[in-house]
């Protein structure tokens, strides 16, 4: 047995509680190298001897371990525990003090207690929730009144200096459009006063730039988006301001002197405003930027301030953290109690490119952008750099990272502002797309679209990706319009799509095919994907009896003896359910 | 190259700040499996290709791993890095998105922003302090007038319900006593009203407990203790309190409708106070310490003020948390603030005898009482169930589990009122005591000694490890309390000792010899200890030019062509250091 493969601490991703009565365990073992774990329990302040026994299930594996997991419910919610696992031709116990080869009578991992207010809440909305992710300079223009001076014309190309007028009357215009789409929530980049066309640098974080609108036209906007059951979210850019923030404005011309000296970090006077600034900014030396010192209590009260403000104001349903990973801890969670103080049902979503799991503790974020995962899907679906396998490998090490609550409410997007557009990374191929999307929409998690992705809009990085909505029919792509459509009602119909249970079906890394199956807890979907240029007929194991129905093309396949058949065509997929009446119905 | 063994993620133990401008990278192998470890590293919004290089050092290892450590500089605060491994005959790139074969892109390991605001701070005090725990009922009897009705004889042996009169005016009076010994700080057992000898079960936390003395009392002491540079530590018994505590006698009594019955999980009325209880307890049903609702609100402000009242009122230096994991994160972060506001150096110490990392990130402990340490000293100098290899390996897997500041304030110590006492498990042999304490003053941390310790008294399991101090001369064991003395006055000399800089000297499995080597900026300590009942002579290599001596003899040697003899009786120990006449006239 690989003793030093095996991984497991009373912590983080493996060990987490479910409900004031239940945690998961996870235990991670060199691939192949365990036939059986159990997990021995009881309470913490009996024993030793008392424990009672749980096999544990390999849910996952990646290409070096394989993930055993078991829920383990406790009356007193004080838990103690250990491993014994079965290898070919020998076993070990495995606790908090380490391996053994006899039952540790001592040592033991420890939950000490589970609760209740440590416990992971989400908002409830953003279970089988689809996102909309707006850049509201691009998105409608509904007043020509309040255009910035040397708009472009709508539909030209943008470059970085770009106005095109978009606004939220626009948005609230187009509402009805997203409605339709079946969106539930939409994200706005930032819209406070700002000099610039994406407005990460913000002028003055209690107005709403006047090129958008004003208090009166947000509060209209969200009043009309809850009226059709659309949640909002604003843009929380806190990690730094704009160089025309009145603090900084003030702290540049009064100097050291300043009370506002200290909400930056300035090397020396006079301060210089320009290439190579002589203070600290976001990023390398983007000087219209400069960060905001949030160890400060003014700077933080001054902040917190701004967000109590409009989540109460406005009514909010929730913030996406700009640069959320540069800011401190200690910050973010201030942060958490002051929003669900006003609204316990907001949602707080970071930007966190990378691992994030120390923002993810239930003290902090609700969730992120989920970045990684979209590597993998541009690697698998857009670049075909990796294959079925190392794709399904890649999924379960990404799921394993943080606890299964965490993974259900990940915001998982398949581009950005940030990024290039998916399909501009296909180089066009929609088919490709479109597997994504079904991807995508059938993932665990919150699928979050980037606006004009639903009707085939390209560009590449920043500015390219930022084009204006194409509004004309015929100049959309409706075969992906509709498929968004008609994925995002099946993510309606089974909302239980979010949560975390995910297991492969078939993985075949040389004709380039990958399924998984989704469970409810009465309902099942099986997803299988040809990711190739060629015809496949595939003859697969299915667990139901009699048929099932293709929830995209409303076909109907036959079960027998436990098999199915399905022929796909190149670069298609089939998203299977059982048939039950009442799911046809809602369909 | 065992991949699989291979560990390394941005977060906890792993990537840590020391200041606001390095961080410390720890990476854990299969142990033998890598030959050379590297990382390249450099701004996140550079690259790629931008990458500094360093080398890590393999600091230590235990049975399964070995640990490689470096520490990197970044001007601006944001890291990305990613490692280069070498094996025998192979070598890999890993990063956070996996290993590769070659020099990954993308997918980097990141720390993206040292925040102030996060860095781990404990006191300043406690680097080389020595903290002494007092069970107030059991130390001194200095004011006859408070003894509790039907008190034993002073000497008598205790059982569960036993009074002895001891009290604050006793500890005043024994003040010079602890200063003579060297000692720094005092914790005591709980003292606020309660009808217990332990006074776990508060009945009053606003009234020092008149068999104690009162407000007064404990300000005085607090006083003559700071006049005498000894620091005060109470005990915050907040994961339940007493049946007699106002707010469950008012539940008992009023039922569902008292608004105090949410303060407690009590689950049908009427309420039964005795055996088998129908309310929630401390461990299993002890019905007098019925469980307190820290989720609540109204708890959470009135025990938050408790605190706030004590700590401000007497001028404390620090709390001890009894129970501390069992009660939510959220209630410790938000004490921690108010303690903070309040004493910035005040010492926040935990009770939690297991895997303590989700309490010592920053935002909650400075410590806890590091019980795991003691099984491992129990282990190795009292019972001999582990040898000297097996010692070494864990005290370095104990090291690796947290970040080297919590190591460096860790309290270590090797008995308490909760066990036995440490020469009882020696069976009364008083060399293996002392070599334990040897080691204990010699290891990173904040040592701890239990009263009594330092004059050998003896004493199994709760009650009898609470016998009542001996006062008398010629009754106490005084080469112990001799070495105790010794080796608090080297610790104050040297109190880099606390920090957490540690190396493998000497391991010999078969003789039981033990000997490692700690190095402060300027100035090292050799510890070699003979923990076998054979006399041992061993010749080892010691970098220094000409003699060192050993502070617990004075004997000087002789260092020749780097190797030093050293002749050991059994059960004995030297602490040696470099000859520095600076060092040797602070002695």
């Amino acid at each position: 047995m690989h003793k030093e493969a095996i991984y497991h601490r009373a912590e983080g991703s493996y060990a987490y509680p479910l409900s004031e009565n239940e945690i998961r365990l996870i235990l991670k073992a060199k691939r192949g190298d365990l036939k059986r774990c159990y997990v021995l329990y009881d309470d913490r302040y009996t024993g030793p001897g008392t424990e009672k026994v749980a096999e544990m299930t390999k849910v996952c594996w990646d290409t070096l371990y394989d993930y055993f997991q078991v829920d383990i419910y406790s009356d007193t919610r004080r838990i103690r525990y250990f491993f014994y696992l079965e290898g070919e031709n020998e076993h070990i116990w495995y606790a908090e003090g380490g391996f053994s080869e006899v039952r540790p009578l001592e040592g033991h991992f420890q939950y000490p207690y589970i609760c209740k207010a440590d416990l992971f809440k989400e908002p409830l909305w953003t279970k089988g929730a689809v996102i909309y992710q707006i850049f509201p300079d691009r998105f409608y223009n509904g007043d020509k009144n309040n255009d910035p001076p040397g708009c472009k014309k709508w539909g030209e190309a943008p470059d970085s200096k770009s106005f095109f007028g978009g606004d939220l009357k626009g948005v609230m215009l187009k509402l009805d459009y997203l409605k339709e789409l079946g969106i539930d929530a939409i994200y706005f980049t930032p819209i406070f006063e700002s000099p610039s066309n994406h407005k990460y640098d913000t002028t003055d974080y209690y107005r709403v730039d006047k090129a958008f609108g004003d208090l009166d036209t947000l509060r209209q906007l969200v009043d009309e988006a809850h009226q059709r059951g659309i949640k909002i979210i604003l843009d929380a850019v806190f990690n730094h301001c704009g160089k025309d923030f009145w603090a900084f404005k003030e702290a540049v011309s009064k100097g050291p002197g300043s009370r506002y000296w200290q909400w930056f970090n300035i090397y020396s006077y006079p301060v210089k405003v320009g290439p190579n600034p002589n203070y600290e900014t976001f990023a390398n030396g983007v000087y219209t930027m400069p960060k905001l010192m949030t160890y400060n209590p003014e700077v933080r009260e001054y902040l917190l301030g701004v967000i109590k403000y409009w989540t109460k104001e406005v009514n909010l349903d929730g913030w996406r953290l700009d640069v959320a990973n540069e800011i401190d801890h200690s910050f973010w969670r201030e942060f958490r109690k002051i929003v669900k103080d006003i609204n316990p049902q907001a949602f707080i979503l970071g930007e966190v490119w990378h691992d994030a799991l120390k923002w993810l503790e239930g003290d902090q974020f609700d969730s992120v952008m989920n970045y990684p995962w979209r590597d993998l899907v541009v690697k698998f679906f857009a670049k075909n750099t990796i294959d079925a396998e190392a794709f399904d490998c890649e999924l379960a090490r990404l799921r394993m990272m943080y606890t299964s609550e965490v993974v259900s409410g990940l915001v998982n997007l398949i581009d950005s502002h940030d990024t290039p557009r998916f399909l501009t990374l296909c180089k066009g191929d929609k088919r490709k797309l479109m597997l994504a999307v079904v991807f995508q929409m059938t993932y665990p998690g919150i699928p979050m679209v980037y606006y004009g992705d639903e009707i085939g809009m390209e560009g590449d990085n920043d500015p390219d990706c930022r084009r204006t909505m194409i509004w004309e029919e015929d100049k959309q792509d409706r075969d992906i319009y509709a498929l968004y459509k008609k994925l995002i009602s099946i993510r309606h119909s089974f909302p239980w799509l979010a949560n975390s249970i995910y297991r492969t079906w078939h993985v075949d890394p040389l004709k380039n095919i990958y399924g998984y199956i989704r469970e409810g807890k009465e309902e099942r979907i099986w997803v299988l994907i040809n990711n190739s240029g060629l015809y496949n007929t595939l003859k697969l194991p299915l667990e139901s009896g009699g048929k099932v129905v293709d929830l995209l093309k409303g076909e109907y396949y036959d079960v027998k003896d436990g098999m199915v058949t399905i022929a796909l065509q190149p670069y298609s997929a089939v998203v299977l359910t059982d048939v039950n009446p009442e799911s046809v119905r809602r369909e």
